[in-house]
């Protein structure tokens, strides 16, 4: 088992049952989560040690991402308290055709506003494996930007791996912007979630033009950041049909060893909570890595981790390796009894 | 954005959850709802002034009534309070292939009850635009079959549409007694839903001999209702394809100008609440009229609307105009974040 | 109508709604059922008199199973109170292709840890004309394995006529226990629920060689198992297709007067709550037999009372005769109204 | 243990929960009650055999009375099922001083509806100890007045003991109304729940003048009444002292063989539902009755089963004789553990 | 009636049930609230007209503030929509003496971020009786002291009378800074309230040297503040004696005309929702003011209406006057039936 | 800052809500607790490094308490997986004089079932400062009375203070049993917590004859105790008035360097959840002693500890240290804002 170390911001859900608008609730269920503190929970629950930084406010709001952590037995011990306010989202479920809509309430939270790095480096990475974190971070604000930056050369100097998922949200940041920090931070990562979008738009590749089929394609865009980033060792993404909120097919790929590898295709109806379902997914192609797993098993665990995700409410990952196993070879619908 | 008054009798709606038994339930879940409140609710979501006409008892239920119109912001200067009692409605869910089922129980309700028309007619209809008013409440008593009459009537006199949904429930009323009093009330009216089983049953309509495909056939029953009533401008109705409780297909369609159009067809699944469905197909369609939009515009929008509201709890429509038309550009099923 | 005795174990159910894991809960929804007990309240929903035996503590649980019964009309005479504790089971509901879990507690349970037979046979079997067990009864230990048998040939002897119906857990017995259980077992049997893996794993019949589509293959499987019985007047069971937990296809069939009859396939898409399935198709089964319908009708029935009971919540059956009859006529989810 | 008959409208509540209003409601919780079918349950909880008759709609509502009947052990022989509709009160929960407000919705129930007696009398009464009957049935209308007493009669001259719980509801009939009929009434009756103000306002007797002492005046009003009607072997009834609508104190005393007795002062803090504690009072009278109990007994137990009936929800008793015995003995608020 | 103008932040509660924390909170309650928010409602359900003037973001969250108000019959023509987020607050319930607990989320809000005034005052405050703001949104920002007196003085100037409740919170600012405004906005207002903590704390009155006992200290209070701000007309203020969360004695006074005048001593237990009682207080008086009603109708029916909103869930009172005037008449805890 | 060892069994508990009735109950409501797992938490709460040791199934369940303890920060290293299943309880909340009443269903669970000692006893001991063990433990059976006693053998030997709850309760073992182990407990405890029916029962101290006073009395037990036990340190317990299930004063006590101190009587009202309000008195005594505070804080904090757990829902405390010191100032029943 490794040991990891995620970064990023956690976040308050308040969330409407589906069939009810934001405009109308009366009560919102109430759920954590962030990208770097989903794929931390995901490589807990298969057993790594995981240490999850972030800062959180001093209050009974900040306790109860401390507890929420801990229920999962990844470590708060660089869980910083201080700021003005956790950052929250509201999520209005969305039904059949009708997407979900999320309005983003994070404005001035305590880890968005740090002004400097708060943690201790040195003790943070030592004897770390991978240290993951995303694009989302760094679209948080300039300071951020630079902050990304400056915590991966720092692991990487100590000789962590880096884990990075481009995960580029407009609503966040501007494309140029993106570009410019992407490309400053992809030349130290090893492993990296990037799909045919981030191919084409934050690199700049230009669209497949033969039309070889899906699969060949993706190959293609791999080849080419390959080219561009010849530094990671793993690239990883999956593709989606989406045919209503509750209805989608999901396979999983993996690039590595300069070798293409795909999933079954999972077809998951309904889904309950897709939220989560790509940290979920990166999680489990870390845990793959972490146990040097041949590409084929990672990219199979990791997609029908990601499948059991989308099956349960919250943005984490709530299954041990054993059960995601078991649904890989089992996966039916039965009852067990 | 236009002026609009609709009149007709508004229910308290107690429902079970799906997979619950009406005769198991511990708990209802309430809401409120008739069609004419319902198209006033879509047309005040969508900015037009409207004024919904009623009477409800002058207890905590009529006020809940008063707060749940005043929340959309449909004006209750012409919802009276008085009578016996707010008439009501069970439904227990259904689930799959098992049929939802409604008990009504509004014998005696206030509204039913009125002894004669308690409503300034020339300060309701002053500068009103659009008139709306269904079958249902003709069905109500043979008072109200008279009234009925008469408030149409008194509104045509006043320069106002007349817009009618025929609504047909043979739960309410017999063919024979459906048949005269809606022949008597079509010779006034403006805009009118009408669909095939209408024009068949209730106008005796012979049924469409040739076989032309389904859109033909609609053609040939507006066709011929147009005939028997030249006055009315404008007919529309859905077709639904019923796979399940929770997996239709819808269509709509509109006569307008002796032109026939026709929305996409909206496959909608989960289907959350179908109740209200069509009232917020006539909403849509009202509020095409009103803005003068083109007819293939109207349809599109009207259909969008209904099937959105296929996806909401409660009979009404909680879409503003330009979330129907989002819907109408991206509805897919994605997060929006 | 007829007069029933079912003996067995009834316990409590404690589970999650769908998306909610067992190790997150924080509210359990309390239902009560067994194989026998399910039973029992279908035939008393037909209208027929049925009398449910079993034992359960002297306490506020064992008040409430008798209470449930009750509500059903389900005589609890024969419901004795006494022993350490109530067996019961926790279910994780089960979403998409993510199965349910279900995790037995029934280790001591005032039923299993009776040490003889506590009712009064001759009482209990007086003016009966089916008394119904099911192989879950024999599986709880190797005194019950006796103990069935027991049952089973005083009733017999009293003219009663043996309903039994298989179900083998794997959880609860080996195949070689069960095998040999049921061998005994059988020859007293008039009535039996066994399908192709029952005859195939507990009857040693071998596969059906030649490939003729799987309706022929049960006439194999019922002229074998036929020929092993002949004093079994009639054999039933179903086939599922799963495509996910929530959505499967049903067909029924049953083999009479040495000839099969298959329903139709019912497509059960959300299935609400699976457990109990196999206990309404039986109910149904002895419904029909009680009251000497013919051999169609029977499945027919039997199969709408299953699929409708997939449609709601908690193990039995809720739906009556004419509710059956109803959705067997015109199961199309319309609302009714 | 004795055979009783109870007769009268059986209702749906539905309330809302402490601190919400009716108005503002979306949930309502579901229970079933009345005055007679209260006395019913609470009399089957103590062993008897009771037989409820009443009539409700062959609906959904009215199987699910039926069941709720049936769950405690009340025999639904004599429930009738037709006519329109199920009678219905809306509760709001009071608070603090804030009381409790009801609004009554049982205009031409199925039971108040009734035109002529549709109980085979004969076979109703046959055997039977006591019917009991309340003062609410005659108010329903000027046919239930002279239905009442004619059921009377009929009970009498069959030689069964008649209970009367005169409970006068200002809502429901006027005093004059009322003294008729009542008049009427009490020569028949056997057992009889009046207090002060039915003796007052209803029988006109003149209030106590001598200041002697709460005790006293009752002794007097008891008196006066007996003297009145010296047919009536016992009387009973309760006084209360009203802190809010959760802080009471209750007492119960009864008259019989001419002599008074009084129970212990109960103070109940909090109370979780009042509805159905005078009726769970009479339950426990007539049970001790029954048991041709000593006076003192018979009110001890009566006003423990009243308290207790305090602390549940829904109007009718939940506490076998064990259990009322057991507050009796050790009501401490202690944790039995 | 009269017509009103408040202006202030309306927020959304997000609250726990009694007996649970807020780190533990799997669901919140949901309503919306704000000081001049709560006057605006109290005083439309007395049928005054009231307009609330507020700026909330454009989005579900603010469009639910809107339906909120509407839903009351508060006009929403000043609700400007903008802004980056609604403010919040987190609301532990306390229980026994262990104290509710907030958590305030506003930074940055819509409303507390306006940078110049955006309604258009002159036709805010047309024809307008009375204006009412409280110290709450001076102690926003300086920039909102600053508004706040802007805001006044134009209001003044129209011939409007002046409301202000100061409503001093520690948290949000110093004593000095309160003091130096609050002394500010005094000479403008008519209606003020103020009680002995704002007098000595705020305007720097010497502690009442005498025991004269609690009535003449006030007296002596409310003659010091007068004899400072001899324009305004009303001062008045509670008194609390809290023995637990949920039990409190609750007093109201009012000061007019230079005369003292008191209501009956509330006590209120148990208390549902303590948040709003001030509001309904202050909106109580303010009825009473508008109805030219005399000083003691004024002091008793506000202190009940603030008594009656202890009773329910929500920052806002939910009663008319004739439900107020009632529990003035008969609040006794009784059940209207 | 301490080290802690607690070890015993963990339950889940299903519980209904106050008013609600076990056999009629719909959902229960789940949570964790145990003796000495409530200390251990408590003391988690307070800083403290806690180990709990104890045994869980492997499954769902199992995780669940697993996840439960971690929440709070509890070391899970020494729960072992394995056994046959969770021991439960249900309970019934109380309702003011009304009882709550608890049922067992422990039989054969994990923990009770172990047949040798299976923790590394000198691992588990290493460094730590206190081990606390009750009697409930070694009232499961006649294995764990000779193992509770080896247990704390081994603890005493390894240098390890032993801190033992004497915890009586007759459903358990009878009081010769209790009293014979007790005393072989005795002689190596050092911190006790003991009452006087503690004394009177289970050490046969005679009644206290003089009457001197509550607190003179305690110190005559005490004394008494001490005497036959020299080598405890510290005796302590509380003294509770019950005025209903949700009114209690409760009043801490403690005997330290032989002399007794008390703290202030707790009134409590309304108390949302009593069961664990001992261990969270236990819990801060240990605190204290292990922050060495002198012993009158000692006991107002631990009896604030437990005044303030009784306002939770939860078997456990859910405070931290300057939580219960800001109540110790300022409980009051205050809003906080």
């Amino acid at each position: 088992m490794g040991k990891i170390v995620t970064l990023g911001e956690v976040m308050m859900r308040l969330s409407t049952n589906p069939g009810e608008r934001l405009a109308h609730a009366q009560q919102f269920d109430v759920c954590y989560g962030g990208g770097e503190a989903n794929v931390a929970i995901s490589l807990a629950n298969y057993g790594h040690e995981v240490v999850f930084a972030s800062k959180v406010p001093n209050n009974a709001l900040g306790q109860s991402v401390k507890k929420f952590l801990n229920s999962y037995g990844v470590s708060t011990t660089n869980l910083l308290f201080g700021g003005k306010r956790l950052g929250l989202y509201y999520m209005e479920a969305g039904v059949a055709k009708r997407s979900a809509d999320v309005i983003y309430d994070r404005l001035g939270s305590s880890f968005a506003a740090i002004t400097e790095i708060e943690w201790d480096l040195e003790a943070l990475f030592e004897g770390v494996d991978v240290f993951h974190i995303s694009g989302i971070t760094s679209a948080l604000s300039k300071e951020w930007q630079k902050r990304t930056i400056d915590l991966i050369k720092f692991a990487k100097n100590t000789g962590v791996k880096i884990s990075f998922d481009i995960n580029y949200r407009s609503k966040l940041w501007s494309l140029e912007e993106a570009q410019e920090t992407i490309r400053k931070i992809l030349p130290y990562v090893d492993y990296c979630s990037a799909g045919e979008l981030d191919a084409r738009y934050l690199l700049n590749i230009p669209k497949c033009s033969e039309n070889k089929g899906i699969k060949n394609e993706m190959i293609y865009y791999y080849q080419e950041m390959q080219g561009m980033f010849p530094n990671i060792e793993v690239f990883y993404s999956t593709k989606r049909a989406i045919y209503s909120v509750t209805e989608n097919d999901l396979t999983g790929n993996i690039w590595m060893d300069k070798k293409y590898y795909e999933s079954d295709c999972h077809h998951i109806n309904p889904i309950v909570d897709r939220i989560g379902g790509g940290d979920a997914f990166s999680g489990g192609v870390l845990h793959g890595l972490l146990c040097q797993n041949d590409p084929q098993t990672i990219i199979n665990f990791a997609t029908a981790a990601s499948a059991l995700k989308h099956t349960v409410l919250g943005d984490c990952n709530q299954f041990s390796v054993s059960e995601v196993n078991d649904f890989l070879d089992s996966g039916s619908g039965k009852i067990k009894r």
